[in-house]
């Protein structure tokens, strides 16, 4: 089966543009599109995420792993403790419990294929006190003021 | 952790160009990256196969599942009686069972992002029997003699 892509607007045959989250994390300007949810020996689901410019992802951390490959644009991503600057072809593998976030923080947008497996635990969000030790680190509190 | 894309020469940090396949399989000029080889709840690998100009992928079909997005140029895929046009971005899942085939027959290099179980059943090629049937299809027969 082929989905084809459009280019245009970044879209896919019968595939819907839809919000992020709906479940009250803190995002900007994140759509997410489902391209694959899962077939035979593969229990994953390919969703495609696209952040407009000046938009981030939600800061979180779960036990699911994410299999990212960036699609579109540029931008940043925090991985832990680091800032990695991102664009279109990296490959990005987030770990266990890895608090991640990623930022369309180049005056472009910033899209990215996300694989995660079709049955995952829910995302946590870093508590104040995890967001105030974050913060000491000067390169993430400007990561976070970027966008 | 990040493995960065270089658009030069479409390689990725630490990742090796590797021989397509080992197995005797019939193919031509195709070469292979593993840009993921499981993590925690994912356990998929993730290859990046690129087709020179007028090279194919084999000819085959298995129980696993393969999930593509074509990441570079355009060609046409073979999946079970039907051949589709492919171009950069397209999202092609095959089925357990389908025989499949990846040509760059549009004067340009193929490479695709190919999802697949790290568990995985090996591949079998169509008898000679099969093969003559496909070749009844005159679509089939150009696109075998395309390349």
């Amino acid at each position: 089966m082929i989905r084809h892509f459009h280019e245009a607007d970044y879209s896919w045959d019968d595939v819907d543009r839809l919000i992020y989250k709906n479940d009250g994390s803190p995002f900007k300007d994140v759509t997410r599109q489902v391209l694959f949810n899962g077939m035979g020996n593969i229990p994953c689901q390919l969703r495609y995420f696209e952040v407009k410019a000046g938009g981030y992802s939600t800061l979180e951390h779960h036990e699911h792993v994410h299999l990212v490959v960036v699609f579109r644009g540029q931008g940043q991503v925090l991985l832990g403790e680091h800032i990695h600057d991102v664009t279109c072809g990296d490959v990005i593998s987030i770990a266990p419990q890895e608090v991640h976030q990623f930022r369309a923080n180049k005056g472009e947008p910033l899209g990215f294929l996300c694989l995660v497996n079709v049955d995952r635990d829910k995302v946590k969000l870093p508590t104040a006190e995890e967001l105030k030790d974050m913060k000491q680190h000067q390169e993430i509190k400007n990561f976070f003021e970027s966008c």
